[in-house]
This record gives C-alpha cells, structure tokens and sequence, in this order.
C-alpha cells in the first residue's frame, strides 16, 4: 500500500502516529510524510527564515529513520487557510502521492493548523478522481480511505481503533530524537520534553487497548466508504 | 407557501428531496430550485465549459417537470467558499425567492460544496429581513424556516421527520431522467445508476417510517425558530 | 385524536405540558391524564397516606379543568422501577386508553421516576399490538407515537418542537393552582412558587421560538416511526 | 476464531448479520448463535407455547444452512429485564461458547430485549475470565471482543465498520426464509416481507459503502479493549 | 485577575454576560469589553455610518456602568470573516489586553459574527505567548483561559458553570439601558424589549441553578487546559 | 465540607480520586470512602470470604492513611444491581454521612457494578431531603453536589475539571499501596501493576490539565443545580 501522513507542523507526525508509519514500513509500504507548513514560529530566539530551514532538515531526518519520502508544503506556520489554492496545492500533493491510506489531523484538535490541515483533506477527498479539477499531477485512480490520528494530549479525542506500536516505540523516539530544535522550545513553551510527553501518552493508549505502547484512530466520517478490513498496520 | 430548495451541484435536490418538492408544488406551493455550483467537473470526457452548458439545461428540464423556477447561481464546481461575495449572493438570491421554507444541505454531508451551501444559508437566516445589509433584492418580510435535506447516501445523517413521497416516486425519478449527461459519469465514478441508488435510498428511508418510500429532513438549530406545525408537506 | 400523557407524579404534567394538553383539549380531541405514582413524599408534614389522598383529588381537580379523564396508577412515590409488573401494568393502561399520541417523561430528567415512567412507555410501545402478550385490555390497532415533553427547568433537554400555548396559559395555571398542597412544599424545599416557576419557563420557551408562551418537546427515537406531520397540536 | 452472536429473538440475527456469520462459516471459523428468548408472541393465531416450539425449529434450521450451532436460551419473549439470575445466564453461556468475539444487539436499538440482551453482554463482558464468579461452565481465558451489529431498520445506529456480504447474501435470504412462520406474521404487523426488508437495509449498508450488500457494525465502548485489526470477516 | 470578554456586537455582551462582567469588576478585577464590529446594521431607519457612532458612544456609556475599558475593533458588521487580516487583529487586541479569562462567544450560537469571534479567538488562543507571530503588541506571557458565554435564547447551550448575578442584576440592566437606539430595533426586528428579554433568561438560568438570577458558561474545549479552580467570580 | 467518595470496589476511590481525596483531606475537609460491594471476587486463588476480609481491611488501612472514615456497604461483588433496597441503603448511607459533595462513579464506566453504583446515587440525590422517604438517618438539610470521578483508563471519558494532585501523589501511591491482595490479581487478570497504572494515567491527565499529575471530574447533570465556584480542591 501506499500511505500518506499529513501534519501541520515538523514534529505533528512523529508526536501522533510516528509508531503507525514505522509499523507500516516496517510491513513494507510506501511511507509518504506532508508537513503542511514550514514551522516558523518554533523558537524563541531564532528568525523565522533561520528556524525553516533548520525544521525542514530535522523534518528530513526523522523521515529518513523509516526511510519514508518527505513532501515540505511550505505553508507559512500559524496561517494556514482553506481557500482556492490550499485546496488545489493539497490535492495536487495527494495526486503525487496515490495513496491508498491517509493519515489525517482529527477535527478536534486544538490548533488551527491542525484542523485546517484535516480539514482541507476531507474536503478534497473526493475530487482526487475528478478529470476536470486540473492539477499538475494527474487524477487518482481510486479515492483514498481517511484515518485521523489522535490529538495533542488526547483533547476530545474518542478512539476507534488502536494500533500496538510495542515493537516500534524505540523508531518513534529516534524520529523525534531528530526533532533537536523543539527540545528546547517545548520546555520553554510548555514545561516539557518529547520523551517524556510521548513516553505517557503512549503507555496510556497502551493501557487503554491492551499494548505497551499504542497510538489510536478514528475513521473519517465520509463518503463513499470502503466495506472490509481496517487499513492499518 | 413559497419553497426554496438549495442544491451545490446539479441533480442533488432530485436525489435529496425531489419526492418533497413535487409533493409540495402538487399542494400548490410555489417552488424555486436553485443550483449553486454549475457542475462543470462532472464529466469524464467534456470540457467544463460544454459539461455546464449540457447541466444547465438538464436541471431546467428537472425543474420544470414540477413547474418549478430554476436559479442558477453559476459558481465553480468543487471550490464554493463562505465569503464576503458568496455571501450576498446567496443574501440577494433569498431575498429575492422571498421563502417561507428553505431546504438545504445538511452540515455533516460528504462533499465541500453542499456543506458550505448549507452553512452559507444558515449564516445569512437572520441577515435577510434587516435593511442595512445592502443587496439588489429588498428585505425579507420575515425570517425563513430552514430544514436540511437527507446526506448522500445518509452518511451521519439522523432524521427527525419523514414526508411520505410515495405518490410522487415517479416524479422524482422522472426529474432524475432529464440529468441524462450524468449516467456514464456516475456508473463510472461511483458503479451505480440514479434509478437504482434512489429506488434503494428512498425505500430505506420508508421502511424507517412505514412509507413506501420517503425522504428526510431535520430543522437546523437556530434562532429565532418557531412553533407550531413543521412546514413540510 | 386520543392524547395520554404520562406523568410521574401529580403535577408534573401540569407543569411540562399542560398548555399543550389544554390545547389538544379545546381542538376537540380526548386528553387522558395518567399519573404513574401517587406522590406520597410530596410533604413535609402530612403522613404517605394522608398526602397521597389529597394529591389525588388535586390532580382529579386539575384534569377536569380541562376536561380530561385521570388515571391513577398508585405506584410507590420515588420507587418507580421498570420491571415485569410495571411494564404490565404500563401496558394495560396504553391499551386501555388507545392512544393515538403518547406524552412521556424524556430519558435526561432529573429525577428517577421520571426517567423510569418514561423508559417503560418507550419499551412498551411496540408491545401495544402484539395479541400475545395478554393483559386485560385487549391490543390496540396500531401503534402510538411518543413524544417527550420538556425536563423540569430544561435540564439537558434540546426541543425538537415547540408548541404555542399563549392562549392557554390561563389554564396552565389554573390547573396547577389546583394543587394546593405542593405550593408551601415547593417554597420549603426549592423556595420557589409553581405560578413564578412556570411564567418564567414558558416564557423561555417562547422567546426561543417567536411565541409569547411555549412548551416543547422530541420525538421519541424508535421505530417504526411514522410520515407526515408532528401531531402536535 | 470462536464466533458468538447473541440474538434477542429468532430471526433478528438473521436479519442483522446474517450475511456477516455466513461469512464467518465459511472462513472455517466456529459460529454459534444464541437466542435469548423463546419468540413466543410472535403469532397473531397460535398460542406461546406452539409458536415457540415452532420457532425453535426454524431457528435450528436457520442455523443449520451455515452449520452454526444454535443456543436456545429460552427467556420469556418480551421480558427479559436484567437481574442476577439473568446475568448469571448469560455467563455461563458466553463462557460454554468460549468466544473470541461476540456480536451483540447495540444499545440504541427499537425493543427493550434487543437493548437487554446487549446490555447484558456487555456487562458480563470483563466477569467471564474472573474465577470466584462461579457458573457450571469454567472461567474463560480471555476476554471476548465485542461487536454491535446495525439496529433493525437502522434506527440511531452510526456504522463504524463495513462487512461485504455480498457473496453471502444468498445464504442470508436462505436463513431467513426458514422463519416460515413470520412471514405472515410481518405481513400482518408490519406490512412488509423479509426478503424485500433485507434486500433494501443490505443494499443500503452497501451503497454507504462501496459494496453490493453489506452489514455493518460497532464497537463496543469498553475496556480493555485490544489493538491490532477488528475481527470481522 | 484580568478579564477580556469579546462581543461580535455591541450590546452582546450585555446580554449575555453583563451580570458576571460587572461582578468581576465589582470583586476588583480589571474587566476589558471588546466589541469586534461596529453594529452598523442594527436600525432600520439609519445609515450605517450614522448607527455605527451611535452604538459605539452607547458601547462606551454602557462599559462605564461598570469602569470596564472599551476596546472597539470595527470590523464590518454580518461580515466578520477568519482570516489572515482578522487572526492579527484578534491577536494583537488580546495581547494588548494580557488577559487571564478570555469569555466569547459559543460554536452553537445562532449569529454568523458570533460564531467567527468565538472561533478566531479560539483559533489564536495558543499563539498569543509565541514570540515568532509578530504583531504590533508583545507575545503575552502564559496563555489565557477561555470560557464560552451562554448563546442568545440559550439555543443549543449545554451549561456547564452557573454564576449567580442576583446582586449585579441591577447594574446588567443599566449596562442595557445605554443600547437606547436598539430598543425600537429589537421591538421592530424580534417583538420583544431588552428588560423582558433579561428578566426571563436570567430568571431561567437561575432557576436552573438555585440563584434568583444567573448567567451560565462552558469551557472552551482545547489544550493545554489548566488545573484548579474555575476562573469565574 | 463534608466528603463522600462511593467506589465499586475496594481500591477504586484509590485509583480513580485517591489524590483528591487526599487533597480534601489536607485541606482539613471531613473525608469518608464508602465501598459499594465487597470486592469478594478479587482473587484468583481465595474464598469469596476470605478475599472480602482481606480486603475490607486493606480498604481500613487505605482509608487511614488520609484519615478518611470507612463505609463498608458490603453488596455482592459483580452483582450490584438498581432496586428497593439499594435504594434505601444507598440513601441512608448518603443521609448519615450528610455530604455538601458526593464523588461518584461515571456513567460510562466499564464494570457494571460502576456504573450502577453511580447510577443509584444519581436517582437518590434529590431524595436525600425528602422527609417522607424513611430511612433510619434523618433526611439531610441540603441537597448535595454530584461529581463523576475519571473512568477506568480514561474510556469515553471527557473530563471538565481537573484536580492537580501533584502534592498528594506519594499519598494516593500509599493508600495503592494498602491493597496488597491485588498487586498479584491485577498482574495476572490485566498484566499489570497499580504503580505503573497510576503513574501514566495520573501523568497523561497532568499533561492535558499542565499539572505534573492530575485526576479528572465532570458535573453530573441534574437538577437543581448549585451557581458559584465548583467545589473541587
């Protein structure tokens, strides 16, 4: 299969399914990471064209741990809209991407890059099959299957499925290990640090399903449906 | 009564609630159909510009096998946005219809188009009876009554009435018929014909409701509602 | 049409839909007040009998304001629970009184017997027809539509419906103003008067939907539902 | 795997997902299907007792056509209310059966067994491995998984998973056209025949998705709940 | 504490949270009221620019009731959209203001304006302390807590807080007072005066809460929350 | 303020608001745990007799570190059920202990027995002053606040209120502690300890809230409500 995870920011991915991506390498898919946007606003100290690029080479990094491809939308951090040319820059990305699976921000989430992100996928869902909405890339052959992934800290987020991501926890830290700019940022901005932020949410999925570590999803609500099994590793 | 029914594309207030608005033109009402989008994208072989011209008329065709009024609002297909422009045009085509009922799209419905036609509507509710907000049409008298119209296929759709449209099935798949141009499209996109989609939708939607067939709708949550009687027929 | 409504103990129909009833009423059709227990706590001074006694006449006194029949099911004030007898006894009574239209008690009320009264009625509603299940009244010909009333002071209730009782408030509270005994354990126990109460309330409800007195209600979720209008008078 | 769906009455497993354990069969996994009540008002002519020994047999030969093993549980149709006795029961029959996964009546459905027998489920769900609960049958060693099949006519059910059926509708109508003795019985009840019921709810699961018939399903909300893929077929 | 409440218009505010307003300020803290447009619409007899200085010296009397500062954002009244421009200037005034508490609008109320106010300041509530989004007033230094204010009519409002205004009533209808040109406005557009309007919603939520008069509040669902004592006098 | 936390079983107060608990208790508030059922089936190798006392007296010695008074109930394990007379045990139970809060277990909790147990102090609640209900206490002088305490694993649990605990984490480890009988039930029934159990859950809930550890509540909702600062520490 091919999947496609979409963030909003460097670091999105590996924080809420970064265990899931590395399951699904590991099984053998095509892995695909979007960042939507460019992560600007993630320091204290550095310019906001300094902090890009650096973001953009950890973002590069943490792909490589699962070998998955990064796609860099370059959006501009905090401003992410849904208008005419989000919607046509997003499906032209899924286009490229042919993915059986996409990895979704949930609607609930608590920023509005996070929700927007989501969003503008579940809007393009269906024209991704459409001859006349021209995109550079061409139409898809079948409609891709949306999972959204949990939210930050779990906020309002009702799991309806549960991944064991046991075996993969250690890639999962590896890939946020990459993430070297935010260490300092997050326990500035939030009094915490990755390890330790993910070391309980994912004991606490874990708990919840029966696994060591988990992440947990739901299926977008939408239509067409696909019938038989879940598409997750 | 004066009836406004508000479909995104061509052909989905046939499948929607066309069984309602035959039922309502045949007690007499007045009713207006109004088609925000042209549906220029629904084509696997024409061009956008011969494909809308060709819906164009086939939704006039539908419209008036119940004598209803046609309102094309002409928006592009797959990119209807809430904003200052869509939103008076919406204000001004209201006004103008002059309705006691609106039926609409349903805020939890699959596609883009059809939940942002309906939040647009539900937006401007209370704008169409105040006279400072400027539009070619004057004021409304009073403030209509909006009711949404079943989901695609039901998807996260929970119905709260259901109008019998037995007697008028054949109507309904006789308005269908005039969208002749959509046939290969939808056997091709989605493998399923109008006829049978409707026949099925129709007759699950009755056997929810001890009709033989029947379509469904909910009041959208707003204020200032009203009392008495729902307005269907 | 034949109305019963089903209230948990004397009052609480006179206060969630005794305007509605009224109306019903004075449309011609016949109204049958049922009262699941027979209030025996509703004192802080009289003993269970004593009270219960009293209560009784009042609530016979508040029906024939109205015209309408009281049934008196005596079940333990605060000790409603849905089992074989009850739901027999339910039975009998529905089948007794041939309903066309149920009034009920809605699943978020506050208090116990409330929820139960309610609860019984939903589970009953199919049985109503079903010649095998024997009770002394025989079947009825076909099956009642339930709807809720209000929750006293609207707690965790969202109406469906409102009904217009502006000209019939007057007897709204002439009927509870036959309950003489609960005005000095209302102001002892929630320090409140039923006329306050009451104006304040069904004022809300009509400021909600354009009336100047309102009482609201849901439609029961079950099935088989029925077509056509709410019948709501 | 050891498959046991839990039916209230005879013939609802047929309805609701007797496509899905059809299936089930024929994937080579052991199905058992257990019916709590004894079906016995299900006559409009026949005594309980008759109607019940008929609807036994029908059963038994609707179980037969997938070479599932039929539980007769045997309480009285129309009162199954949850108590120790009840609970008791039903424990002992989940743990006779040793399931891998139950499917289950879901909570929201029309009939107060349909709800009941659910309800019961789930709450012996996390009680069949705890050894001091005592039942003639011995402690199971894991806890069984559960699944809500569709409620009858769809009434307030939200479908999270899908199952293709439609290589096993054929076996479906086969099952149901045991129940010889509710054909007129439906007819007469609700004015409607199994075959053309079932041909539309399944046709309708499978236009919402994607495939010719389906039925579909939800997970129980509990805990522990387990990771990996959703045991369906 | 510092409390910032942000109305989409004038008078808003008043109405739906006067009462706590002017208790805040009344306990010693510093109470800020924003109005995001300017009204402009609300006669049915002036010009918008004519209206619009009217309300804003009407704004102004009314937050002097209670010594609050005034803080007048001027967008175009049924016209406030989310966007770049509007995220920087929400921004900006809630930096400007340093608030503990910030009180908007609810997703459910039935207002366009007040919808997008309460969802932009939903939307930049985690950016305000972010040093790298620059707009003219510095980052705030921890992040402010949001509750949401009771909908207009209480439409699809599920309270979670109460607080009891009885002893700020007096000054919530002074407050009111000031809006003296809209009182033939509500008179024209609803049938109803801003006193009778009050008397019964504030009545209501009292009688909900066992207050004589009250006004009600949700948490605004989002992360990080914060331990401790609700934030509201 | 007087505090009555009810559990299902012994060590369930502990897990679920043993740092609250200790948290009132510092705060010099009157603490007592009741303990619904006897816990007797909390053993893999004892007697039902033997395990109760075992743990009857782990439950003493939990209570004791907080110096919380113990209130054994002493229902069958597993076989907690609504009627007659649990009602009354649970209503003199709350009447003797004359809490101004009441912890409770939340409705949608995974075990039977927790759900029930809140259930019946949800019906009670209005009850507790009620004169002509007798119970051997006398009726109580206030109605009591109702707080639902976290589920199990969090499960379809959406807190509203955090409680930071980060102070009485040592104290809720030692009142854990207490229930030596379970550390091995618990690795064999769920594979694992109450330690590792508590520190993530504690932990995740501290990461939504921004305390270093955390348990979480909602308001239940009924009537009459209560305006004014909720009554957590």
């Amino acid at each position: 299969m091919r999947v496609l995870a979409v963030g909003a920011h460097p670091d999105d991915l590996e924080i809420l399914c970064g265990g899931t991506l590395a399951k699904y390498a590991a099984q053998g898919h095509d892995v695909m990471m979007a960042i939507a946007t460019n992560g600007e606003v993630g320091s204290p100290t550095l310019s906001k064209a300094e902090i890009a690029d650096i973001r953009r080479a950890e973002a590069q990094a943490a792909a490589a741990v699962i070998s998955a491809d990064l796609i860099w939308m370059n959006h501009p951090d905090e401003f992410l809209f849904s208008n005419h040319e989000t919607r046509l820059h997003f499906l032209n990305t899924v286009r490229h991407a042919r993915p059986d699976v996409i990895l979704a921000h949930a609607p609930t989430d608590y920023h509005p890059d996070h929700r927007t992100a989501g969003q503008i996928l579940w809007d393009i869902r269906v024209m991704t099959t459409v001859p006349n909405i021209e995109t550079e890339a061409p139409p898809c052959e079948k409609i891709p299957e949306i999972y959204y992934f949990d939210t930050v800290a779990g906020i309002d987020f009702v799991p309806q499925f549960y991944v064991d991501i046991s075996q993969f926890f250690e890639l999962k830290k590896q890939m946020l290990a990459c993430h070297k700019s935010q260490a300092a940022w997050l326990e500035n901005q939030y009094g915490m640090s990755y390890l330790e932020f993910i070391e309980h949410i994912s004991r606490y999925r874990g708990i919840q399903s029966g696994a060591l570590y988990a992440e947990c999803f739901q299926l977008s609500p939408t239509w067409p449906k696909r019938p038989g099994p879940v598409l997750l590793p």
